[in-house]
């Protein structure tokens, strides 16, 4: 891919040169006119441009900020009984309109306007009035001094003043935002044609303080306070001849009474005041003097103009920047939602030229300006010190500074809801990977030791580790080895727990050697690749282990295929006392055939199964193998609880309820599905395998203790040789970990305390000590609960304008939420009674929930899924726009094929060793790039950090910066992504 | 609503007539531009634009045609092996780009440019080379041309000209248009970083024929025959150091060999070469005049312009018209998809102000032209004749003529497949309606009796009727009568098919009655209000009796949900022959108690529960009564029917495949779900409840004969009772039968046969007097299944842009496929033997799927959905921004109450009058004129025709016609809603 760049570097640098250039040329509208087109010919910059430009670098962008403006226009309509002012649009960052009827507010949108008008305004503002700086306490006042400074030219007859006086006096009517409730009320009070009442008489004067409904407007909340107003009065006047047009400012903001929808103090003033014409023309002159107002730098440029020239300078820039829409192609009444992220104002200011699109050659310079993004975040706390716990010592010393802001930071009531929401998160997964691992090693750990092990360890982890954010769980890796360990050790005889003792030994004694060396700085070559694989790997088998659970209730429920509802009566079991010495042959008895009647045995007893085991009896019957109902009826509920899981998950992105309801349900979608499961499966009573909990506290497993004894059971070499798999423990544990923290810890989080990779890595290696010899299950840092977590502790902006998405401040770092969320949970163990009620299949079900929400996150599924699209049905992704297709679907069949390879090397007897052949992804990623060009990977995904870092160096093409340094709200949406990627573990 | 609008009509009908004013100010471009701002000032128009306008107006729009342009962008690109041109966008009527790499054309979006390379491109037009009409063989002279005849201040040096003129000569590198396989190949041929081989060597000279790649290409078949190119080559050369601007036109087209993508002539060149200076500014002068060029208006006057001032006066017009985007609102690297609708180039040049957005007070002029649009379609055929038959006569005079060509019309390939996909859509109808009759009658009509109804009716309906695309089918409105009508009869005492045929023959002469009257007129009084809840109430019928069907399964199949595994040996079920006299008791003889032991009964012998029930025997014990599994496996077929059907449904919409794939499985889903359903459950085997098909060609029911003799099993005055439901019966059939004739005889499908609402009529009652002799189904049209024989019977236009819609040029309207159609199913009578493999639950599925996608497609459910959003997550609907909220709640409101008594009357003994209540929505919907206002009515409802008529005259207010208007194709999509409304009939 390096052929079709190489003139462009220079190019694209003589471009930005060219833009900070001095304009040579005046600043008069008719030449900037002409200086319009000639920008291609060489001298290159339109002036206008250029000077507003640097009326806005003569001071730093950001020294200076100025207040918010809320804009309203209103329109002049003429009613039965007069003329009428009415808010027909506002403004404070996208339009909103009064729809027809007046009675509600459009979505928000972004404004989309004829160029005519803006070419009207103009006009406008080059032969009106033009008052900068008006000092005038109420709004008859500001109307007095705008008619009688008219130009000559454009003088009215003092008769004309006073009823245009008069005129721009009267009440507007507002369209106050109401709640639903409010809605409704009305509906309830007025269901026949009658107005609504709120609206004022026609004709009304200007009320000179505001009105109650004003300062009642729900609206008001989203203007941030110390927000101003702009009015813009527009509309068409019978007695006029020639229009009267005034642009005005205020030197103060003063609150203009009844003018505005909220009581806001009023900085400017639009009017225009017309004969006769196309009423259109008008209305959209003042969407388009308002859509100006909006403009970031033509604020500036409004607030700072000392004459009529400076204004129409701004308008000129702005013309500049517009981006048009030819006619015909495009329906103008549709109406364009906001987009998720904008590009700054002081982007705009410095870069000048909407330049985005990336076209061959645009946009090249500036690349080496950033580090990769995904090593960006590793910062300080990554580089290596070179000293033995260099790093553990660094990381105690930045957070122990903070360690008294932890607890007092907590006191708030977000966190309270932070702590339920977290908590019941941290019992569903320690309830499905308590009954999962329980499966997995004969209830060797099972429900209750998960419940004292989770509330342990992470009560722990949040007192000491340097990021108690993070909440610790039972990971779906871990959960895979120990179902590999356990199999291993009953095929080799040996006992399962004590070996397990060994391991987390030796693990912890790896780990720490690794704090030692400060090894977490490796995990910056884990890319997106490495992630990707990692997490499909995962999530295929929980997708497949949950599928299997169900296929195997088939054998242990088996069902009667062959049934016939007419032989009913030949279906029937006994048990069959008198052979002993046939009960070896098993079940397998041969029925009496239908033809010969049937004769009970001698000995048959009315016995129940295990009473007739217990007495050494067999069964006997056609129906003894067969259990009706059971296995049907759980997948009934295996594909309710995922269907179910599935559908309230999204129910956040619906459109029903207010956003909060929605939040709720969506947060709680997994325990809201359990316990609908739960509570069809208590209503109908089937005996359907059902979850194991100890009612009593003690080990769920009778045969094992609360302490594990590390000799006896097995060979003494046993302690050596467990060395072996202690180190793909730790691999696994390692790479599980830290590819969690560094996610968490990502600069778009906006954390101040600063991460602790060696601290925490250290607490879970020497948790690990305790869980092993306690036999609890281990422990490390789950990324889906860990950001459910920090997104329930979001700070954001309270006020954002309508359209315009909550700004966010960062996250409320503290240790109190962490720990109150595990010490509930400890208590939850008194909730045996309750647990022992949930059908396995409602676990399996969230399980398979689990698995497919996070298959379909990872940008690999997004891939797969392009090979069956034709490529013009393909969405518009980034990387398709800069990657050939083939190259795609390249790398997405050599992830796939790795995936298959990790796959196999899973399901045969090399199993165990599967957490090398994840670290073996690394060395895959790096030899991809023989046969893609950094181009391609920068973006299918990230550089390594030495090739990141000799790119930089050298100049090379990469662009995902320009993604990435788009808006932080898109990076947090883009890198969802790869973090629900590992949200099974 | 009156309040808002009177001075609006006579301003809107000012501005149109200024719109037509000629300007009388000059023409030059200077002018042009400071005029641009004065509209609002008394002289209202740009006269740039009047120019243009005028220049149009010289000739009737659609007079002459051009050929359609094909638009490239060439652009010059150094690489390490020289200059390249190299193709980066294409047009024909929306843009592709494209991207980065090179290899891949971008989906096709609205072209957004910044507004400056339009002025500069007005600059370059200005100063440039302009060449109309030039006569050149081929792209060299054509150059040299160029190049000789520059304007003295732009002349180049001879040297220069030449080394301009080999760059020009270069072989441009096209990306052509590959199929999916073509890329796989590559991608296996080339795996690694080399180049697509279909590149050409860089540097070489264009060849004088064109390639064999460009006639290979499959974008071809997107040009129309007839079409045309425009070249645009934009670049920047080192050695100029001014800029060389040409704009040519041809006067005849020239294929220029290899310089295009497809070999097309070419007309129009446009060359912009440069100086080094902004890449990006060449680039967007380049997709500007490419723009421009897209735009019929433009393209007009660049046909006809004769000199420069028109060109310039054309992008002055064009200009004018523009919509424009503020900067920072939106991201310019957005792509916008193209709309779905789009205002013709006709409308524009008429109506030239881009005045779409309704405001208040805008557009309301123009509103009497045309009767509203619901009853626009029922044209003449619906007028009254006035006399007996009158209307009969004119439908068989009207249809007479194209009776031959109805035959020899449906002589094409495309018929063949619209029989295939209709004949498996109506055997499906009939198999499920057959079932669900069958449950309805106790089998007095089941599926044989379908399938010989449907081959014997739909045959003589397409020999006979006036609309012969239109489908009989069974119906959900008769299905339901007959279910209300069987257990009538049962109650009564009555004998079902004597009393159905006394019906039948009463509702046949009632409807010759009504023919005769010429009824059909009445209705046009049949709103979207009447339209939604007779379709609501039947989708809701089938959702219910769907769910109710399979809870009863429960009863037929009961689960013994207290079976405890444990207790296996208690449970069994034997024959007890000894004791008759119990038998009466039924099979609750109290079971052995698990404490006693059980003592098999003395009498106690082998027999199946028949033989056992044959023998005078009753069954004991405590299995007897239940059945395993197959209530609960009907569940999991009848939510798997369900779920397949909606998936497969929806996989139209979805990305994965190519279209044909996805409308071949979306067309064919119920039938491919019933075939998985089917699949499975006869791969289990278990015995579910299966559907009913005699084996041999006799009635169903063995109580019944193929003829019903009208007297002998009820009472003689019966015949004149039957009177009275035969009312009921006649309302019903007329309201289902015209409700779908009016849908398909609507104007958007452009038929040219013309209607026969009459003669329909006539045959649909005459077949009731022979389906009621013979105990077969009654049958009325079919909304769904005849609209989707209409549909696959379109004609469209064979090559539509990239973006574009291909065009809808009509239904091939002719008998042949509808008889085919029927043929078929008759001889399908024979499929009895698959047919039993059927599960009913399958069949429930399905119902439940037609039942919620029906509800689903009507406006009333989307009304319904709105009660619970918040007003501001609300959808951009056309009705909410014209009718204040409240008051479209209130309407969903009545329109539920209507809804919630229709099913009171339905559920009570007051059931068979409900044919009657659907009727009295008529009157409901005429009292809703005094709650609602006629705008907000025309919004949401259409309006009764005489309102309507008022409403013309008196000049009120109503936008539907803005809507309706919009296109055609709008409309279709638009009434797809309200007419799969009846899709469950």
């Amino acid at each position: 891919m390096t052929a079709h760049v190489p003139g462009a570097d220079a190019a694209a640098l003589q471009a930005a040169d060219a833009s900070s250039q001095p304009g040579p040329e005046g600043s008069k509208p008719e030449a900037a006119y002409h200086a319009f087109g000639c920008s291609i010919f060489p001298s290159s910059m339109a002036p206008a441009a250029e000077q507003a430009g640097a009326t806005l670098q003569q001071e730093e962008w950001g020294d200076v900020t100025y207040p918010l403006l809320f804009i309203q226009l209103n329109q002049l309509f003429s009613t039965p009984a007069g003329l009428e002012w009415r808010e027909t649009a506002r403004w404070i960052k996208f339009e909103e309109k009064v729809e027809d009827g007046g009675e509600r507010w459009s979505a928000p949108h972004v404004p989309a306007l004829p160029l005519h008008s803006l070419f009207q305004l103009r006009t406008c503002l080059q032969k009106g009035t033009v008052l900068l700086d008006l000092d005038a306490p109420s709004f008859k006042e500001i109307i007095d001094k705008a008619l009688s400074r008219q130009t000559e030219e454009a003088e009215l007859q003092p008769e004309l003043r006073e009823r245009l006086a008069a005129l721009l006096l009267c009440q507007p009517r507002h369209r106050p935002t109401k709640s639903l409730l409010q809605l409704l009320v009305e509906l309830g009070l007025s269901p026949c044609r009658g107005k609504a009442k709120s609206w004022s008489e026609p004709g009304a004067q200007l009320s000179k303080t505001p009105l109650k409904e004003q300062l009642r407007n729900r609206f008001k909340k989203k203007v941030p306070p110390g927000a101003e107003a702009a009015h813009v009065a527009v509309g068409e006047v019978e007695f006029l001849e020639k229009p009267f047009t005034a642009f005005i400012r205020l030197r103060r903001g003063v609150t203009l009474g009844s003018l505005s929808e909220v009581a806001l103090p009023s900085r400017f003033l639009f009017i225009l005041l017309g004969p006769r014409a196309k009423v259109k023309s008008y209305h959209e002159v003042g969407r388009a003097m308002a859509m100006l107002l909006t403009d970031e730098v033509f604020q500036r440029v409004a607030w700072q103009a000392e004459q009529r020239e400076d204004l129409i300078a701004g308008m000129e820039a702005f013309l500049d920047e517009l981006t048009v829409l030819p006619p015909g192609k495009w329906d103008p009444s549709a109406r364009i939602p906001p987009p998720s992220c904008l590009p700054s104002p002081h982007r705009r200011t410095t870069a000048h030229q909407p330049d985005r699109q990336s076209h061959g050659n645009g946009d090249m310079a500036a690349a080496g300006d950033r580090a990769g993004p995904r090593h960006a975040h590793s910062r300080e706390e990554l580089e290596r010190t070179g000293r033995l716990f260099g790093g553990l010592l660094q990381d105690i010393r930045r957070k122990a500074q903070w360690y008294g802001s932890d607890f007092s930071d907590g006191l708030h009531p977000q966190c309270l809801s932070a702590v339920l929401y977290i908590y019941l998160a941290t019992v569903t997964n320690a309830i499905t990977f308590g009954g999962m691992l329980g499966d997995a090693t004969a209830n060797m750990q099972g429900v209750l030791e998960s419940f004292l092990g989770t509330a342990f360890a992470g009560s722990v982890f949040c007192l000491f580790s340097g990021q108690p954010l993070t909440i610790l769980s039972s990971t779906g890796p871990v959960l895979v080895f120990e179902r590999l360990l356990f199999s291993f050790s009953q095929d080799h005889g040996l006992d399962y727990l004590e070996f397990r003792l060994w391991i987390g030994l030796w693990v912890a004694f790896f780990g720490v050697v690794l704090v030692a060396t400060e090894a977490s700085h490796l995990v910056r070559y884990f890319t997106r690749f490495t992630e990707e694989g990692f997490c499909a790997l995962i999530s295929l088998i929980f997708i497949y282990d949950s599928l299997k659970k169900m296929l195997s209730l088939a054998d242990t429920f088996p069902i009667n295929w062959q049934y016939r509802l007419d032989n009913v009566t030949f279906y029937g079991c006994i048990c069959n006392l008198s052979s002993p010495g046939h009960s070896s042959t098993g079940n397998d008895t041969p029925l009496p055939s239908p033809m010969a009647p049937w004769q009970p045995p001698a000995a048959l007893a009315m016995l129940s199964r295990t009473q007739c085991l217990d007495q050494g009896g067999h069964l006997l019957g056609t129906s003894c193998q067969y259990v009706p109902d059971v296995t049907l009826f759980s997948f009934l509920l295996f594909g309710g609880t995922f269907l179910s899981c599935t559908v309230l998950k999204r129910f956040r992105s619906s459109r029903y309820f207010p956003v909060g309801v929605r939040k709720v349900v969506s947060d709680f979608a997994i325990i809201l599905a359990i316990l609908a499961s739960c509570t069809v499966d208590a209503a109908l009573g089937l005996e359907t395998p059902k979850l194991l909990v100890p009612s009593e506290l003690k080990p769920t497993n009778p045969a094992r203790g609360w302490i594990i004894f590390p000799f006896g059971a097995n060979p003494w070499w046993v302690c050596l040789v467990s060395m072996v798999p202690a180190v793909l423990v730790t691999i696994l544990i390692f790479m599980d970990q830290q590819i969690t923290a560094v996610i968490l810890n990502r600069r778009e989080y906006k954390l101040q305390k600063g991460a602790g990779f060696h601290l925490d890595f250290l607490c879970v290696s020497l948790l690990m000590v305790v869980t092993s010899i306690t036999g609890l299950p281990w422990y490390v840092s789950a990324t889906v609960i860990s950001l459910a977590h920090m997104e329930s502790l979001r700070k954001e902006s309270m006020t954002s304008a309508p359209g315009e998405h909550p700004r966010f401040l960062g996250i409320r770092e503290q240790r109190l939420t962490g720990l109150a969320v595990f010490v509930l949970t400890g208590v939850s163990v008194f909730m045996a009674p309750i647990l022992k009620h949930i059908p396995m299949p409602v676990l399996y079900g969230v399980f398979l929930h689990m698995g497919v929400a996070a298959l379909n996150s990872i940008q690999l599924t997004d891939r797969v899924r392009l090979l069956l699209m034709p490529a013009k049905h393909q969405p518009d992704l980034a990387y398709l726009r800069h990657v050939p297709l083939r190259r795609v679907h390249l790398f997405t069949i050599i992830q796939l094929l790795c995936l298959a390879l990790l796959w196999v090397v899973k399901s045969t007897m090399a199993a165990i060793i599967f957490p090398v052949m994840l670290l073996a992804l690394v060395g895959i990623r790096k030899g991809l790039e023989h046969i893609f060009s950094l181009h391609d990977l920068s973006w299918l995904d990230s550089l390594l950090p030495e090739t990141a870092r000799k790119e930089a160096d050298g100049k090379q093409p990469r662009k995902q910066q320009e993604e990435e340094s788009n808006s932080e709200e898109s990076e947090l949406m883009h890198r969802r992504g790869p973090e629900i990627n590992v949200s099974v573990n």
